[in-house]
C-alpha cells in the first residue's frame, strides 16, 4: 500500500527533531530513543518509528496555511513526544510486551524505571513546546489533559458493560484530542482567524474517530504479520474496543449469553476469541464498523472543503482520508 | 515544635490555589483532592497536607523581592502539583501502601489508574504555570526534567552500593532541583538581576541537601508516631540513603560483612534491621549525618547573608533554616 504523501514529505526532519529533543547522554535518553524507534536494543541506529501521523498534521497544516516551519516543528516535536509518553504508560497499564516488534520499556527495564521515563518523555514534550507561542502550548495542554482524561475513563471502564455513546465519547478524548491538536496547532502557528481552528478542529475531530474505529477493527481482524500482534489481541485483553460495544449493543438471546460469558472469564483463552469472533461476524459487527468509518470520514471531507488549503493541499489531504479507511497498521 | 513563619504565613492561599487547581468534576479529579489531602477517603473536605515547603518557598522570596503575587501563586502552586505528580508515582514505584497515614493512590485505585493520575497531575501543573511567565516556566521544566532523572538515577541504583558522591549528586536532582526552583522561581517572578537568581539557587542547593539528609535520618530513626512510618522503613526497604552510603564506606571487617550480608537478603526481616542501626550506630553514622546537615545549613546561611531580602525576610529565612536541622517530619 503506498503511504499518503503527507505521511512520508516530513519524516525525515521529525525523525532528525526527535533525535535531536532526545540526544541526552545517559542511560535514561537512550531507553527514550529506543522507545521511539530511533535505536534498537543494543543502540544502533534503527529506522523503526511509527507512522509520526499526529507531527506530520502539524507540519503539514502549518505549512499549507502559511506557517513558519521551524516553530510548527516544534510543535510537531512536543506533540509527538507526548503521544510517546503516553504509549510508555498505555504499555505498562495494558501489559503489552511488545511494541512494533520489540520488547516494550517497561517488559525491558522494568515498571518502576518506565513509569519514570514516561514522565521524563511529558516533560521533554513541555520543555520542546516552550517557544511555540502562547496559544499553540495552550492548545497542547488542553489536549494533553484531555487524552489522559480518556485514558482515565478507559481504565475506569474495565469490567463495565460499555454503550456506545460512552465508548465514542471517551475516544474522542483519548485518540480524538491529540489528532484535534494536530490541526488547530498547526492552524493557530499560521496565525489563521479562530473559525479557521474550529473547522479545523472538526476536521480532526472527524478523522480521530475514523482512525480509532479503524484501530479496533485492526485489534481484531488485523493481519498479525503487518500490525505486529495475533488476531483476536483485544478481545483476548477485553479492550474496550467499537466492534466489542457494538456486539454488546446490537446481541440478544443465546449471543449476548456469550459475549457475557466470555467477558466475565478470569483468562480468555484462544477458543473464546474464536466465539466472539464469530458472534461478531453473524451480527455484522465488521461491517458496521467500516460504514462508521466512511461516514465519519466523509464528514472529515465535508470540513476540508471549508479550509483554506490549496488545491494540492486538499487533494493530499484526501489521500490521507482515503487510506484511512483502508490502512493496514 | 512551632512551624517557622516561612511555613504557616501562606498556606491557606495555597490550598484555596490548589483546591481551584483541582476542581474538575470527574472521579479523576476527586483523586487528586484525595491525594493531595484536600478531601478524605469519602470525599468531605479535609486539611491533611503536607508541610507546603516548595510553594510557601516560592511565595516568600517573591514576595520579600518585590514581585507579583497573583503571578507567584501560579508558580507557587505549578511547582507543588510537580511536586505530587512525582509523589503519586514514588508511590507506586516504593511500593509505599500509606502517605500521611492515608492508603496511597495505587493502593485504593490500582497501578494503572495511579500511573495515569499523575500523568494528569503533571499535565495540571504545566496548565497552570502557562501564564507565569516565559522564565519562570523555563526553569520549572528543567528543575522537572532534573528531578526525574534523579529518580531514574535512584531506581538505577537498585541493588547496587553507591558511594557518597554518587548518592549527593543523584539527590540534588532528586530532592534539590524542586527546592532551587522554589527560590529561583521566587526571585525571576520579581525580576532581580540574573546574580541573584543563582545566589537563589546556591542557597536552595544546600538547604536541598539538609532537606533530603534529614528525610533519611528520619527514614531510619524518626518516631513513628509522628512521620507516620515504623523505625527503619529505609532500611527495610533497602532504600539507598545517606546514612547507607556512609555506613557502607565507613565499615570494614565484621561490620562490613553484616551489611552487605543483610543488603543482599530477599527479604529483610525487623530482625536484620535491628542489626543495620546498631552496625551505624557503633559507625557513629547518626552524628556524622547529623554534622553534614549542619554543615549543609551553615552554608545556605551564608548564601542568605547576600540575598537582598529585609531583615526580616533574613531572620524569617534563618528561622526556617534552624528548623531544616530538628523537623520531626
Amino acid at each position: 500500500m503506498t503511504l499518503p504523501r503527507i505521511l512520508t514529505r516530513y519524516r525525515a526532519q521529525i525523525e532528525e527533531g526527535l533525535l535531536n529533543s532526545l540526544k541526552g547522554k545517559s542511560l535514561l535518553y537512550a531507553i527514550l530513543r529506543y522507545h521511539v524507534g530511533l535505536e534498537d536494543e543494543r543502540g544502533t541506529p534503527a529506522k523503526n518509528m511509527g507512522k509520526l501521523l499526529r507531527p506530520s498534521l502539524v507540519l503539514f497544516t502549518a505549512e499549507e496555511l502559511g506557517g513558519e516551519m521551524a516553530r510548527a516543528l516544534k510543535g510537531a516535536l512536543a506533540l509527538e513526544l507526548i503521544h510517546n509518553f503516553s504509549l510508555i504508560h498505555d504499555d505498562i497499564q495494558d501489559c503489552d510486551p511488545t511494541r512494533r516488534g520489540q520488547p516494550t520499556v517497561w517488559k525491558r527495564y522494568g515498571v518502576a524505571q518506565a513509569i519514570n521515563l514516561g514522565d521524563l518523555m511529558q516533560a521533554l514534550a513541555v520543555t520542546q513546546a516552550l517557544t511555540v507561542g502562547k496559544e499553540a502550548m495552550s492548545v497542547l495542554m488542553e489536549a494533553t489533559v484531555e487524552m489522559i482524561e480518556g485514558q482515565g475513563f478507559d481504565l475506569d471502564f474495565e469490567g463495565k458493560a460499555v454503550g456506545v455513546n460512552s465508548y465514542l465519547k471517551m475516544i474522542d478524548k483519548k485518540t480524538g484530542a491529540l489528532i484535534r491538536c494536530a490541526f488547530r496547532m498547526g492552524g493557530l502557528i499560521a496565525c489563521v482567524p479562530s473559525g479557521v481552528v474550529k473547522d479545523l478542529g472538526k476536521m480532526g475531530k472527524e478523522l480521530g474517530r475514523a482512525f480509532q474505529i479503524r484501530d479496533d477493527l485492526l485489534g481484531i481482524w488485523g493481519d498479525k504479520v503487518i500490525t505486529g500482534k495475533p488476531q483476536g489481541t483485544d478481545i483476548r485483553r477485553k479492550k474496550k474496543s467499537f466492534p466489542v460495544a457494538i456486539a454488546l449493543a446490537r446481541a440478544s438471546g443465546e449471543e449476548r449469553e456469550i459475549l457475557k460469558e466470555v467477558y466475565a472469564k478470569e483468562k480468555i483463552l484462544a477458543q473464546d476469541v474464536k466465539c466472539v469472533i464469530a458472534v461478531m461476524e453473524r451480527l455484522g459487527v465488521r461491517s458496521l464498523a467500516e460504514e462508521q468509518i466512511a461516514d465519519h470520514l466523509d464528514r472529515a471531507g465535508t470540513w476540508l472543503a471549508k479550509i483554506p488549503f490549496s488545491q494540492r493541499g486538499k487533494e493530499e489531504m484526501k489521500e490521507l482520508i482515503d487510506y484511512m479507511a483502508i490502512r493496514e497498521k
